[in-house]
């Protein structure tokens, strides 16, 4: 894959992964699409490309939305652990529910491997079991499809469904306005977002996964597996509020997911908490920017919160109960356009 | 993958693909899934391990099912034509939906790859369009996936969503009894599945793909790469009459599938119409058993309903004036068990 790189460091396009090639593929595919079907058969709602797709089935809208775990997958294989990435085929999914402000109802699984392993599956099992547990979720099934020409080693995804409680909208960040405040929830490390790119750091420094990083005390290899934060719970515990404005999941893109909210608003992140350690360690294995840090890796906040400025320390408030005690403000919003992270020097004008 | 090779022919489990070992690993997966979520999250509803999952969602009952196009991508590879394929991602999924007597509503795709070519996705586009077409289905979202380390080339599937209209229950199968008549509704080829055992066979006989296997008149490799029938509309206009008793996608397994219907009952396939002499020319490459045909194939039929003796020619012609004018008459049900197809001495005692 061609791909020209920016300035000198690591970037995610160098490691193999062309966010622009994809996008234009993806037009490709999109345009093709033209037939509509008749509202027998449901109507669409909402806009399209968002975290998730919104579907009107007779009474109830239907969020859908699907996701894999990504080369994290290598990274399992490796260390040979695979409940981590079990618990991950729910927590990426269900979050971009979670930013549509559906509540959780079910997922089905996908595992694609070239040979089925009794222990591998158990572990998958196990994953899945508290990732479930985690988003009050069903699991509705699943394929397990065995094409040992097609993938090495195993691929996880999922696809999740949710719904709307009675009395509640979809939230698009159509309400986000200036003078908004921003919410953030932590993440619990880099999720299952921008492996290509770490196990290419790895590799290159030759680390040795099964010692901690300097100043860190779990192996390495342990820390970069933990599990993606299911952040459903406390998005559904204020999913409902007209004071909550929008809703993102900080997952591939970073930050820049903000911009997909609202066209017309600057989303000024001028209080981003410092990275935890993990995120800078990398940043100097491979002498990456903070741009693309900022565009591929969560930097620490996994899950952010738009409220009206009035009503704050309220969601502060009801966040902090509802599983997220450790929100904090990451920022505002202002007229103007993309995201900004001035501390960083940070600038983000699209999605991808 | 160690594999007991059944006779002396070529099967699917020596072609790399061992259903037993599958079905094992798949046990220790689901024995691990202890949760149940509150009924605040919807309720599952209807027998699991049928075509597809069903949830209550407030008002609503979805169903919901995952599928990939398997090793057949391969072929589509060799060929460079990708819009079959691209077709397939929704049949295989839609139709798992009519087998349970739900109107399909919306598709999310995914697409993993090494890298995005553009002129490929817009066939897999132009080959959805046509999908979501002959289903009426939205398409809600998807997920490009960008895995340079876990697919060779480009792995195709995704994952439906489907409802009941108003006053229509889930097609379970728990309405058959004996006397019941089964009918079939032919398919368009060897569909999306066992195609590990094709491209073994296919390879084995040093087959050329741009020229006709004997008695036909199109290259082998087209024939082969049909996409899948979609039998969507010709279930929704029969799925919801009390003399429809069952339903069922002869895909993967093919004519076991029927098995999972219903057990405590005998299901006699006494006048299966003569395979397409593209089966019997593929068993002939390979010197496959026609259990193993029978078993891995759809041999002609993609689809069965079940019906009420009393209704067999009102459901014909029902069937055949909703997109089926070929429907045949394949056999009925009997008291006893598993799957029988006389003129070809097999039987089924177990789905997998």
């Amino acid at each position: 894959m061609a791909s020209a790189s920016r300035g000198e460091g690591w970037t995610y396009a160098r490691a193999g992964v062309d966010v622009g090639e994809r996008a234009r593929a993806l037009a490709r595919l999109v345009e093709a699409i033209r037939y509509r079907p008749p509202p027998t058969h449901g109507r669409a709602v909402g806009p399209s490309g968002h975290f998730a797709g919104l579907l009107r089935i007779g009474r109830e809208t239907i969020a859908m939305t699907t996701d894999t775990v990504g080369t994290k997958v290598r990274l399992a294989e490796t260390l040979g652990r695979w409940e981590e990435v079990g618990e991950d085929i729910v927590g990426v999914n269900v979050n971009d529910l979670a930013a549509v402000g559906a509540r959780t109802a079910g997922l089905v699984d996908v595992i694609l491997c070239g040979a089925p392993d009794a222990a591998t599956f158990a572990a998958i099992g196990r994953g899945l079991d508290r990732g479930l547990r985690a988003a009050r979720c069903h699991l509705l099934g699943g394929e397990t499809a065995i094409v040992p020409d097609v993938v090495a080693g195993i691929d996880l995804g999922g696809t999740a469904i949710g719904f709307f409680p009675k009395g509640r909208d979809p939230v698009t960040g159509a309400r986000i306005r200036p003078g908004d405040r921003i919410l953030g929830i932590p993440s619990t490390g880099v999720h299952a977002n921008g492996f290509t790119l770490v196990r290419r750091l790895l590799a290159e420094a030759h680390v040795d996964l099964a010692r901690p990083r300097p100043g860190a005390e779990i192996p390495v290899g342990i820390e970069l597996l933990r599990p993606t934060r299911i952040y459903s719970e406390t998005a559904d515990a204020i999913a409902g509020r007209p004071d909550v404005h929008g809703l993102a999941h900080l997952s591939g893109g970073g930050a820049r997911n903000l911009i997909r909210l609202r066209p017309g608003v600057g989303f000024v992140l001028d209080r981003w908490p410092d990275p935890p350690p993990l995120f800078g360690w990398l940043q100097g294995l491979g002498g990456i920017s903070p741009e693309e840090m900022f565009g591929t890796f969560n930097m620490g906040v996994g899950f952010a919160v738009v409220v009206a400025r009035e009503h704050l320390a309220e969601s502060r408030r009801r966040l902090a109960r509802a599983g997220a005690p450790d929100v904090v403000e990451i920022g505002h919003v202002e007229r103007g356009s993309g995201v900004t992270i001035p501390s960083w020097n940070v600038r983000f004008t699209g999605y991808e």
